[in-house]
């Protein structure tokens, strides 16, 4: 269940602006404020039931977008390569040396937008 | 027109698969295969007007995919910090030390990524 929370959520990162309104906000009550679905149920004044269609729905919507755009996956490729280049410069010794300090900032500001 | 044409033929490699199969046709029939909007018109059966509609109409989804995702921005705010990394590293020297070939491979991949 962890690791299903946490897939939705990543892909909810990345592709949660193409779900509707009302799917964001299911999804943010559910995973991010932590309601139940009975909770959310009275909140928007929908079934139990209904509540759980929506977040199914929006789930098998998200895997969607994953399926055909892929760009999560590419980002953690990405991100896995950048701390592995790190990794080895801080290995050689490169990023503690005083002149390389320009270095470990382009990629901090790298790591940041990732 | 090349500065649009390079935009939208960037995003559609980025969200190409959301579009409809025949509006992913159209744009590869044009921009791609360097059809005119009549030859297409020929090719699937519908009027020219109605080519350019479905051009228009794809341009716009796939401006509303980056307006929402931004994705594409993000990408190359990180290819353009890459190739800044890389050239302060070939300034300095590191990447010309043949112990240093293994860094040189990893920026060649985080690259071939992007």
């Amino acid at each position: 269940m962890l690791k299903k929370t946490i897939k939705i959520t990543m892909l909810f990162d990345f592709y949660g602006s193409l779900l509707t309104e009302k799917q964001q906000n299911i999804i943010n009550s559910y995973f991010y404020n932590d309601l139940s679905l009975s909770e959310i149920a009275d909140n928007i004044g929908i079934s139990r039931q209904g509540v759980y269609d929506h977040l199914h729905r929006s789930e098998e919507n998200l895997e969607d977008y994953e399926a055909k755009l892929g760009l999560l996956k590419k980002y953690n490729r990405i991100r896995k390569n950048i701390n592995d280049l790190e990794d080895m410069m801080t290995a050689k010794g490169i990023l503690a040396e005083d002149q390389n300090q320009d270095l470990r900032k382009k990629l901090e500001s790298i790591k940041s937008i990732l």
